[in-house]
């Protein structure tokens, strides 16, 4: 198993090649800078598409089947029994980085994620998933671009060190192939 | 054109027919008793399933096909640019009906849901499809079975009318039907 894949892969203008755990011909799906609950993943076309309307049917076929993919793997190694799956399909309904990407994240009880909290988060500068890409990568631009959410919790939570996140990638890479035998289940 | 579809359309426990304005192999569309932003509508695989992963791939293609087939035509109606998409997938993330349901909300500039809001509404008591639709069924269990959402605008609103609805249906099922010939561009 190589320790990441070998093919560069952009979620948007940022390099993201060492975050993926897992892709398909037409899919890619990498972690979080960020995570708003632990197993918080982020699930992509590999064509930099906008829009979901944007995708072909093979695309967007294979991006909700990679998405069910990986809450398999998650709900198992998470406990979770519940998912929020969110897109944000465009500027004006919250989406930070121009490049399709879905939010799958692990829901439990007593996960802290109750009542509005995920979605606002999610909203928030907490999920803005740009704006930590960018603080990230520094120079100009770093920060978020939009508006900060009425709990901004966020300048208390660091992002991850790359280490960290490629820890993680490695993990549910192998995760991910332990499963690949179900797929005959889906 | 039938005024509504002749098969019956259960939506979990609840028989929303007539509120339902596109179907597909697979897959309904239906408007909603309490829409969060004007457009607010739900799809839904035909059969009863809880979880996105208990969908097999042809129904999973399907819904999601369908999502984006009847963005394009919301887009058109409500002049959205965006669109919140979002499924609560299980009870612990806010799931209201055992029923995989995918909002889809038009958005644009200005429209009240900035920020928080919308997820904040779907969070909360104004999104519980499954309060609202048993408050208008009546009897035993009406009212919602979840907690209040901070922004519990929801008592300033009242359900709208089946007749209502179905003008809407009706519209809505018209105007994808004019879209019909382009989903040789999907």
């Amino acid at each position: 198993m190589p320790p990441s894949p070998a093919r560069l892969i952009k979620f948007g203008p940022f390099t993201v090649t060492s975050q993926v755990f897992h892709t398909t011909p037409h899919t890619f799906a990498l972690v979080n800078l960020k995570p708003l609950l632990p197993g918080h993943i982020l699930v992509c076309p590999l064509t930099q598409h906008k829009f979901l309307t944007d995708l072909s049917p093979p695309e967007l076929s294979d991006l909700f089947l990679t998405v069910t993919r990986v809450q398999r793997t998650l709900k198992r190694l998470y406990g979770a029994p519940a998912f929020n799956i969110a897109v944000q399909d465009g500027a004006e309904s919250g989406q930070s980085v121009p490049h399709v990407h879905v939010h799958v994240i692990p829901r439990k009880a007593g996960d802290g994620g109750e009542g509005d909290k995920v979605h606002e988060w999610l909203e928030g500068e907490e999920g803005d998933v740009g704006g930590h890409l960018r603080e990230r990568d520094g120079g100009a631009g770093a920060g978020s671009q939009r508006g900060k959410g009425e709990w901004a919790k966020d300048e208390d939570r660091k992002p991850r060190s790359m280490e960290e996140m490629e820890a993680e990638a490695g993990w549910l890479r192998g995760e991910m192939e332990k499963d690949a035998g179900g797929e005959g289940r889906l």
